[in-house]
């Protein structure tokens, strides 16, 4: 498999530009879901709701990409992958995930996650919690020359998560070749819910 | 921890006139999302896309649950877990999965994951694998009477999976007290991509 990774050489200015357009549509978009999921309004509220939606995603579609988001590269050869479902700026299913750098080489996040990712009442899916390990591991095993792919992870669920702020951080473990091992953590104000060990292989497409 | 499930005793007409009301807006929302992600339109069509969610947001507002949705009980004793992010027909975020049980125990989905699931540029993020196998292999693992929670789970990668049509299964491979071990995998037309093994556990609250 090629994965096709469009480069634009967008300037930082038009990257800005692209930012300040598409960002707060984004944000309004999580609005309407959580609404969505806990609206107590009746028949006729909701199909006036319905109608404005079908209208405003008639105007977005009126011009549009082919096909899903990709990455799309700045000038500086930074990745813009702002379609991804974990930290996405433009994918308003993306919580979205911020991802900061220690000076250690390690990875964390901090974030909210609300009604649109419960799985037990008032607690997080088990699911979501794999969803942004994987990814939050896949980021510590990665660099921005050297992609990773997860090959296998292990969740370890010590308690449920409940909604709320979360935390979720990982490191690098040791790198052998073309696997990298990584393991991590999410967190709540109480401490460690869910653990993570994973092996992280350099694709073939990416070891030139 | 004990988990709160208000059990609402609604008739299978009360079900069936609140499913008519909310899942065809839930299904414009999802479409909205996807809408969101891959729209070229510039600044000015944007804003009045946003204008128009805006409103719709503040009409669901009007009237909503305090909290998360949460699961809600039919007086047959179903489980309605419309607010669930794999699952619930009212969570936009969910694809959502339909789940189907095979003769012999096992569970199966069809489904189609487009845009909004993507990690590698056209390929599903391998922690929506994760989140959707977390989710079959625990339903596999439950009963209506006995649910069961992930204790561990582990994903194997064997390649990328492209968005687009999916099937993902899962079956009990044996249960030892509380725990119950459960095998399943994701597949696209080409066979298998994702394989998981979990143990899944009665928690404390649901053991009498």
């Amino acid at each position: 498999v090629v994965l096709d990774f469009p480069v634009e050489n967008l300037s930082a200015e038009d990257v800005e530009r692209l930012r300040s357009i598409y960002e707060p549509l984004t944000r309004s978009v999580r609005e309407l879901i959580d609404a969505t999921i806990r609206t107590e309004m009746d028949a006729d509220a909701v199909a006036a709701a319905k109608a404005e939606i079908d209208m405003a995603t008639d105007r977005l579609r009126a011009r549009q990409l082919a096909g899903p988001f990709g990455v799309r590269f700045g000038s500086d050869g930074d990745q813009m992958p702002w379609g991804n479902v974990v930290v996405g700026l433009r994918n308003p299913v993306a919580p979205p995930l911020s991802m900061q750098r220690t000076p250690d080489g390690g990875v964390f996040a901090d974030f909210h996650l609300g009604s649109a990712y419960e799985g037990p009442p008032g607690h997080v899916h088990g699911g979501v919690a794999a969803l942004i390990l994987d990814h939050v591991l896949g980021e510590a095993a990665s660099s921005a020359d050297r992609p990773r792919l997860t090959g296998t992870i292990t969740m370890r669920y010590r308690r449920i998560t409940p909604l709320g702020d979360l935390h979720a951080e990982a490191r690098i473990v040791r790198t052998d070749g073309v696997k990298t091992y990584a393991v991590g953590h999410l967190s709540d104000s109480g401490g460690v819910t869910v653990e993570a060990e994973g092996v992280f292989i350099q694709p073939r497409w990416a070891r030139e």
